[in-house]
Formats: structure tokens, sequence, C-alpha cells
């Protein structure tokens, strides 16, 4: 269990950054959607088929200056089977390509179904005499609401694969503060930081090689002071920080999550970088061009406040 | 928005119960597996082949005696792109049969993304010209950590299609406690309780024909107490209950949730029906009789507790 392959991409790319892959159709360049809408029609097959492409292009641009993308599931789900081979063939190239993957999934619940969950996405299914990997990705997103039995299997899992998952504790949207901020009066905390506080437990039998656990933290990039705070409450926490760039979080706003080593959390960007041929205004053939130059400019401005970025 | 049709199908079959089709492979019987084995090899396929056939034996043993089946998609997602095939194919013919149909997805997120989510389970997509609906469930499972955020695109979702959503409340593990039953300062009420408040809140602008909103709640039926306070703060808010059964929750738990007219909640039991051919030792071919006998033997022992189920 840990996020050792993660970070050594991120020193290896000298990127702390992950590009969202949230492929909604009106962010798909028409002549994609076109190709597709000819070969399969206007239908969830076109659609997936659209999204694949575009996908592709975009990891292309990317994989060599970026340690990690993550798909978010819901916009694959939406298209229904078809979407979810999309969200397959998607997760599996970018591994060819040797990107880290993480699955926005955001998924919990207890027992054996969250043991599906977990190995729907980070492990090994047995049928019969053989074994499958369903999603072969290397981290999700997940939900904590429901306590350490919500959250056991998914460690368990990570544990026999070396994986890692990330636990919302404070998120990036404008009312996650109506659960998230509230005091809760035995602790003398607020219900994110008991939450943080249990993900750094959660994470405490991961081996640490690099002082990262493999339970890391969904905090967003719109809280700066709470970012500073959870920073130095889980020391051993990797956080997973949205919120960058469209929702208005800015490089200055996330620093306090580095340590003197850069290290310590990874930038999502999602429309941005697959919207940036719109931007940018360049042709819409070019949309992986504008994506690679938009990703450069994000790994600039984040390097720019983080510094250079060392394993030890 | 609402549950009206969950409502009169509960009055129709006088059983306020649910049956979760949680197909772990080991509940499926060996016959079912051999025969889907034989035709696709050991494979996803093959699970996925044998989940459906078990699936379509239990919906044809209870269809007219349940109101409604809850799938839970984690056994799904855990065959991959097939395992969805399957899914998809279970909701279809269970509202084919006139079930109503639960997608037990807890799913959250915020903005396009949660609307995704939203999409994907209780509405329809547009593709082009067409439109599409990727898995026509009734009703799904959702968790509000993210707040009103999190919750807007599916009541909004809700509100087209007329379906409904249950957040996760009180749930009915062990551990639901360790952050659900924090007391918060401000608000001098319990986590779980200010989430019922919210799906009280969210629910408000249902039409309630028969009084109760479409924004529901999760409350385990482990916690009798719960229920019952949970009842007397949240008197528009339609109940989901698991843990009945094999988690230890009897039918006396959860009288609370059910008002003088036997309306209030659906109990879920999962295992305990998929499974009946293994408690009553009959043969593995009977098992579609077994789950037939044990859903009415639930159904009794609700009843015996809540009473005839009226509109009025």
């Amino acid at each position: 269990m840990s996020f050792d392959r993660l970070i050594e991409k991120i020193v290896q790319t000298q990127n702390p950054s992950v590009i969202g892959l949230d492929p909604k159709l009106e962010y798909i360049p028409e002549f994609i959607k076109a190709k597709a809408f000819a070969k399969h029609g206007e239908t969830l097959k076109g659609a997936a088929n659209a999204v694949w492409k575009f996908n592709k292009g975009l990891i292309d641009a990317v994989y060599d200056i970026v340690p990690a993308v993550k798909p978010q599931i819901a916009f694959y789900e939406m298209l229904g089977t078809e979407g979810i081979k999309a969200f397959y063939k998607t997760v599996k190239y970018a591994k060819e390509r040797g990107l880290y993957v993480v699955a926005d999934c955001k998924r919990n619940d207890i027992g054996s179904s969250a043991e599906g969950y977990a190995t729907a996405y980070l492990g090994k299914v047995q049928v019969g005499a053989n074994e499958y990997t369903p999603f072969p990705a290397d981290a999700m997103t997940v939900n904590g609401y429901l306590g350490t039995d919500g959250i056991t299997p998914f460690v368990d899992v990570c544990k026999k694969y070396d994986k890692g998952i990330f636990v919302l504790v404070k998120t990036s949207n404008p009312s996650s503060g109506e659960l998230q901020d509230q005091i809760i009066s035995d602790e003398i905390c607020a219900v994110y930081e008991l939450m943080g506080s249990m993900c750094e437990k959660w994470g405490a039998q991961s081996e640490k090689k690099y002082g990262w656990s493999g339970v890391g933290a969904v905090v967003g990039a719109t809280y700066p002071a709470q970012i500073k705070s959870l920073r130095e409450m889980l020391p051993n926490t990797f956080f997973l920080i949205p919120g960058y760039g469209a929702q208005g979080g800015t490089a200055g706003d996330l620093k306090a999550a580095f340590n003197k080593n850069g290290l310590g959390g990874i930038v999502n960007s999602s429309r941005a970088v697959m919207c940036a041929y719109k931007k940018e205004k360049c042709s819409e053939k070019d949309y992986a061009g504008a994506a690679h130059r938009e990703a450069i400019r994000m790994r600039n401005e984040l390097i720019k406040e983080i510094g250079e970025i060392r394993i030890k």
C-alpha cells in the first residue's frame, strides 16, 4: 500500500500535477465526434468512441510530461456499458503509456460491497481457475462517511497489490463546509479534520518508503487555510488537490501542501487542459497540442511556487 | 421527484421490503455457473452470464410479491465491462417485470460529475439528435458528504424524470458512529441528524402526493433508537433500511420507521433471500423457490409488526 510509483513519476517528470480526463461530450472537438458518429451513428457507442479517441489524443500529448491522469468515471457511466468500455480502454492505454492512473469514482460501502469496488479498480477477481483485472488503475478516490468499516476493505486490497486510495477530506466546492466544517464537540475539531486524522490512522500500516502512506486525502485548492492546517496535522498523508484553475485555486493557495522537497501532493487540472484548444482559439485539430502547452504552463506555474522536487 | 411509484407498489403488494441483488459468485448455485462457464469459459463474460441468469431466476421468483429490488453495483463492477452489462440487463428486466429498481451505488460528486451520475442511473443522455437511457433505475443511493452542491444535481434530474434518491444518513455498520454519531457543537445534534435534516430540506420541493418527498434517507435497522428519533425529526423522509436479518436488525427494531398507515420505509434483505436455498438445504435447483419462500416469510414478519399498509 503506497503512492511510491506516483511519487517516483512526480520526481521523474518534475511535475506534481494530474490531468483529469472528464470527457463531457461538449468538450470533444467536432471532427472527432463527426468521425465517430459517421462510423457508429449518433449512439452511445458513437459517443463512447469519440470519448476514447479524445482521451487517446490527450494521453499521447501529455504522457511524457505529467505523472498521472485521473479519469472521472461519471462521464463514462453516463454513456452506459459503452461508456464503461471507453473507461476501461482509457485506463489500460494510460497505463501502457507509463502513466499513474487515479480512478476518480468516490466509491464507498462496507464489507463485501466495498471489497467489490476495491477489486474492480485496484485488485484482481477470481473466476474459476483464472484471475482477471477488471479495471487496472493504480489508485482510486473513496468517501469515508461510513467510517473504518468502509475503508478497511479498500486498505486490504491496496496492501495486497501495492495500490493507494484518496479519501475525501475537505472538498473544493462552495458548500463543502455544510457538513465538513462543523465543529465536533468531543474532538474540538472540524469534521474534515476528524476525517483527515482517520486517513493518517488508516495509512499507518503502509511501508512509507518516501515518508508517505498509501492512504491519501482529497483537499481542495479553494481552501488554502485548511490545506495549511491539514498538512501540519497529517505529516504522512499525500494530498490529491482539486479546485486549481477553473474553480479559483492558485499555485500560491496550495503551496502549503508541499514540503521543502516539493513533495506532499498532486494538483488536478481537468477542463483547462481538455479544453485548452477552446481557450487558445487554435484549430480544434490541434487540441492535443493545446493540451500539451497548457500542461507545461501549469507545471511551470506550480514548480515556480514549489521548487525542485527531490525524493530526499 | 417522488417515491410515489414505490409507495403504490408497497401498498399493492402489502410488502415494505426490497430484495438486494448482490450476486457474489459464491452465492450463485453451481449448476448456473457450470452452464455459464461451459458456454463462455471461466471468464468475466462467463461470470457475468451466471450473475444475470441467477438474477433473472430471483426476479421471476419475487416480482409479484415484493415491490422493489436493489442491485448493489459493486458486485457487477468487479466483473468489469461484462459485469456492467449484467447490471444493465438486470435493471431492465426487473423494470419489465414491474419492479421498482433502486440502484445501490452510493454515488457522490459535484457539478457536471454529479449530473453525470444522475443521468447514468435516473436520467437520459443526449447524443446528437438522439436520447438514450443508460441504466433505467427508479431511484439510487447517494452519499451527501460534499453538501448541497453534491445533491442538487441529483435532485434536478429527479425532478425532471420523477425519480428519487436515498441519502446515507445513519448506516447499519458497527463503525458508522465514528463520524456519524459525533456531536456538532453549533447544531447540538449528531452528524447523522444534520444529514437527516438536510434530506428533509433537499426534499422540500417534492410534490408529496402521499406525504413523502423524493429525497429519502438510508437508516440502518441495527440502530433502533436512531430510527425512532430520525422518524420524529424527519416526517416527510422515506427510509431505506438495511441491516435487517444477517446484520442483526429485527422487525421490532425498525417498527418505529413506520407510521400508523404502515408507511415510512422499505426494508432491505439481500443474502437471506439470495442464499435461502443454502439455509433451507434444499436442492440448489430450487434456489428461486427458496428465495420466494424467504421473501414471503420476511413479509409476514414485517407486516406482523407494521400492520396493514394503506395510502391514507
